[in-house]
């Protein structure tokens, strides 16, 4: 495969390729195949960033192999999200890992230094909305961006979310995390001109339904500028953050 | 049947009965049947208010006959909600009737005066929950208060909402009506300190399911001292609120 | 922080701020932040009682920590709910605290003296929903209010309802928990002429479907002054009741 | 096909099959088929009452057809459900008809001299519900059942219910129709003694879904000897009721 | 208590008050209340049957205390579901008890002699569903019926449900117990000409949602002479039968 | 375009290029953008059948611009399903067409020959399911099938589909279409051992809910070999039929 | 009103308030009541765009009083989502509009000059998706974005949607519009890398319930980058392009 | 029940029954009579394949006996699903029995020797769904078939999947197994011309809610020749292939 990208940065090197063709062919490419996974190893190419593995219902073997392989084909930062605390011990006797243990994130490699147009802000209702608050955190700044967290703010108290209204105004990108009724959304999404992302959390009881109340209601948000992911998805919102945030800007 | 509360009260002026006895006594008694529906004459006595009719699937000429029925036994005030114009126009052809069009509630006899422990504001997200917001505050005008209208204040605009910070503050009671993600009843419900009778609309599309989405946002609001009632029941909001705010008061 | 409330109260004092100013003025303000939660400090001058600590999904030591700040500030009295046996004696180890198991509440401070316009009498269906009944008693008890329990009085047997009728219609606010069908609601919206706030339960089996069941029956209930509260939340209806309770009451 | 049960009558009559043979065998026999409908021709034997049309979807004509191809072969009874005015009255052009408007059900033939265990009470919630009732009503009648109609006595009024407490209590069998919150089944399951069919409607508004609501709250009856059928589907309870009412006892 | 039923007595011996008001007196009756539950002494008058305990949820000293203030009132007849076998264990070291496991019931008292209209089938689509087919066959055991379990007769394999026809054909009430698509009970509804009372179970995987797939399909069933129950309710179920086949027999 | 189908066939021709490759290169080809939709010309030879256009939701004039292109490219088998009477007629004014009104289809071209492994039996529940079967029925038709209807045949008459055993039993691919609770596909799956589609209807009414009763029922069928196409799917059904019954078979 | 702006701007003036402090002040301020709606006449400033209207379940002549008070307050640029054609020429009638007929917008001014980080590529999955699609087209445009229409490339036929790979990859922003299954987000956000924005349709039949299924799908969507808007709110998702489009870029 | 069918073979024998007609009556016979269970013996016969054990929920002892029954029986082939590794020892220890473990799959007797049209192609989204994956593709290969695996190749990263185009296009049936958004089967749909069965999974989190996110969608998938079994019914879609494989052709 190596053979592969190596074959076309020569015809680029030998002009018979241009850069802008190589850079659309190895977008387009390949991976490896390890049996358990087909490893993507141009993502970072096709993508703009890194490998992430999803560990979840992985074994911590699994894991390890899939990380081994990356590093082998020259993979530097790799992402590893829902990683439990025994699975981050068992990989970091092999391979040295940073674990952030609320965000339940390993990162193999070092963060990217920050850059961007502007600040992540990351505001979220409630004390039991952190863990998916600090997974959308970290993946942001693993990505390359500065993040700001506002916690605690919900609808409920909006005193507390109006204590950080400078920064809320001055964001490049907002995440709002939030279970329950997930007004949050909308406030925020009301008060600043910059884009929103909004996660649902599945913190809540009764006529929460995991979740469901709290997607519904950002779905409906009436302010505009507010799109959603899926419920508990803060590495999803924290890798779209990054996408925006780096628009027309290089690391 | 009137021979019945006949008796009881000659119970009273005898002395055989005593006045609470006799209260309680007609608090379980009688209606009329006029064959498609039984009439609650003393609906008065028990809950404290005129008989209510619930127009809906009812004929005007139905309506007409309980309207009738009632005035026959000395009913003096009778509401009656969901009530289309041209069903207002035939039974305002035998019996006086005002009609409030945007409330759909048609009254026969007069409003009470306000009385009560304070006033009933009444706050409406959008410009379509009007109608909703409208059922409530015709409804508590009829049933004696004085109410406070503050509509076209979502959530998304929240500085619309805070322009009217003192009088969500000074309320008795405050109806918060609202649709599409149904914000308004938690960020009103950390504003007050009075209770807050949540209205769910209707309004709204796509994922907000017709009212399902802010409902369960309000039953999931983070505030304390929010309840909740049916989508769209502006009435049942209304007469809620009444009986709080006439709680320990004589009209 | 203190500096704010000081510098106010002294305006006051001066003349320069009326005391209403100053009331509006307080009832806006700040809160502590401690790392894992913002402590709202003023709550008990914004809504009249003291901080409520939702306890599911805090850890001990964290549950201490706010408490523990709370008091430093000098409040008095403080409700923990959802708190279990296990954290309840490592909290009380620290600080006094009163423990109500079956509500599973803790109290540190004292209750309230019982005040306001009449009595709460908290209606529950059958045994098993005798949990959150005793949330909502041991909130409206702790905030000040005479409770009557009326348990075991499910609609499938009528009569035992029945023979609660006089406290029922003489109370000043009924609460009402049910889980199953949830009809206890509607019967006794029809009987008495007080507020009823109605908590469905997660209590039934097979179509109950967690509460659903319950709460799409109070919602429907089809007697005026039902309002509903989310499912299991006996601490909302606690509160609720409180609150009408003592509308236009000082304590 | 008349051939095959003059065949069977013969081999009784010949004693070459005995009668309970000869039962059994009629028991799982033929129809006739006309294009667009199979029509069973025996169920007269096999359940013990005439064919039923369920007219909705079907054209005039096709009913037309179905009637005549059914009293070509000896049908002196049909029942024709929801059938609107204006089929009832193309089909009596042809065909000598009864059509009860409330119930939208046509009758061919007369209806059957009432017998059985005792009477049938059917008691509806509301004036909106009457449509399923005298379907179950008319329904129960025609197959030989004497029924007592106690309409418009929902829950929220219960003393209305109890005015009717000894027809209840004689009954043999209760249907209970009622939309909204469907309370009626379980308090009515509470004070009898005898099977209650519970038929949800779907009246109501806002979170009554078209009759779920009320669907979940009957099967969550916590009263025993209560059952349900589909929504709406007042001719059901009226069939079941009708069985039940003749059990052990002939015509 | 006793008092009021002496009294009543007395009043009839004495020719003051007809047995037919004594039945009807005694039948709106009296109850204990023993604090954690209110223990309901005239069932049996008013419902024909002995008292049922739920068990679920009740902690076997409880199950204990019912059982020893329904013996001291002179029951003699107490049927226990929902029992696990180490709280039947428990009951029964102090009071004598039959176990039936595979249904979960306990029985203190005698079962009735069988009497009644036939025998009630109760027919199990597999082997999962036996559970709740169990508990409905105990059900109406104890309560005096006969009963005739066939099991494993699911509609993918019908033949051998067809080899159960003559037992199906000649039963006066039949119990279909199903899981997954709940087909059995439209197809027995269509072969049998007596009542069905259909019991969804929770059996299945997938797109069974814990039942709501085979309650949905009972419900639809086209069959006529079908009702439904709760999922898992096989008590339900028995005791809905039982007052079937003892319509209009004395025991 | 046409050039490149030329091309590779003059490749062909040319012998270099095998027709294997031909044949896989053709399946991965070209369409003709015309505006307001690209037809894809080529799917006869991508999939084995020509260009079907879904009518529903496109104007007359939209249809009738489709269906030229296509044959101004040669395609000589166009099959419009969801084709109102209207649409068809001003259709047919321009392009000769075969118009089949129960199943709401319209063919231009001619139906192929008949062949395959053997018989597509389509089997339906009640009347209204017919327009659906019909649409089945004439899709397998049209692409060369003999097909065989069994109507009326839903599970509360079972008698009446096994008077259909050997034709069920013979076929090579059977569809089941029913509504309400959508048992016949269990039923027929567990008789016949040929592949069984089943296409859930949207008939019914009450808590069929527009087909999820009768597609969750199907979707849990214990009978292996039935698998299940969308609500109302009568095309999808007889595509697949087509598709398996020409297995290994040559037109 | 106008005066608060003065006073501000002067104070700018006059050099007492920084340029920072006054921006950061205007955004949370005014808006004129006139009646049935607050206009919001700042939002230019507050989140860089000018007041949308929503015309859905507005009358035309309330739509023409909000387009005059803000014409009469200096907005220059009004955009009109969900506008009838009927609506659209009542409005044209008084004041310049342009229509947009397939998109339901109405504008009053001029579309802002294309700027931005590059183009905003809208891709949809079918025919009947495209009104949804133009909504998001035409709102782009109009806030000043260059848009490239990629529709009819649903991914049943990928190789339509592979014919576009570069405009795909060369996009600043992706739209992914699509009904049925909604599989088109996942597909293109694997593809790209840059934000993809999601819009479910409510294009579909049987079991796509009015857009659930595609909802479900986007937000499940295995793809990073991906998040998703309300079901047909096309405006919604233009807006967010717009916002991201524009990220550190100045018109 | 053996001299049954010696009866019939004797009978074709003597030449008093056609070869025909014995078959189809062995079609519609016996099974036996084991107490939990009425093992199908003829299954063989009726529907081409050995009886099929569903595992889960059963004790290993019954598993055990069933086995024991039809090896007494002389079936030779027996396959079991949901088998756990513990379940598995314990029968092995008593018969000899295969176990594959990641289909959760035991064989007793030998796989079938691949026989049929073609390939059956087993394509899978993710890592955690080869579980489901694996039990369709052994079931496949236990009935005779050759199975080709392609997993990890889910439609966010495409070109994973378009490496096996020509194992796709060269299937005789394609089995899709994804969780999530379940966009694989519409994908291949699309681009094979063979049948596809889609199986969604319950693999997927936040609102994926179970596997009904990809069933849904594989409903609405807009490919032609896509049919769904139940979530997570590994068996299912391989025994439903292997039918499709083997038409026409015998082993």
């Amino acid at each position: 495969m190596n053979e592969d990208i190596k074959e076309i940065l020569e015809k680029v090197k030998a002009g018979s390729m241009s850069v802008d063709e190589a850079f659309l062919s190895l977008k387009v490419q390949p991976f490896e195949d390890i049996g358990y996974a087909k490893v993507d190893l141009h993502r970072k190419v096709r993508q703009g960033v890194a490998e992430v593995i999803y560990a979840a219902g992985k074994k911590p073997e699994q894991i390890l192999g899939i990380v081994e392989t990356m590093l082998a084909n020259g993979q530097d930062q790799i992402l590893i999200t829902r990683l439990s605390t025994e699975a981050a011990d068992m990989v970091n006797a092999k391979v040295s890992l940073s674990y952030y243990e609320d965000a339940r994130i390993g990162l193999v490699g070092k963060m990217t230094k920050p850059y961007g147009i502007g600040k992540i802000v990351i505001a979220a209702g409630g004390t039991s909305d952190i863990s998916v608050a600090e997974e959308a955190a970290i993946t942001a700044e693993v990505l390359g961006n500065e993040v700001v967290r506002v916690y605690d703010v919900g609808v409920a108290g909006i005193h507390r979310l109006f204590a950080h209204k400078d920064e809320l105004m001055s964001a490049a990108v907002i995440i709002a995390v939030a279970g329950m009724e997930g007004a949050l959304a909308s406030v925020i999404g009301g008060m600043a001109d910059c884009p929103v992302i909004a996660v649902p959390t599945s913190v809540g009881y009764g006529a929460s339904f995991n979740g469901l109340s709290a997607l519904l209601s950002m779905l409906n948000s009436c302010a505009s500028g507010v799109s959603v992911v899926n419920i508990d998805n803060g590495f999803g919102a924290g890798y779209m953050a990054n996408m925006i945030n780096h628009m027309g800007v290089k690391a």
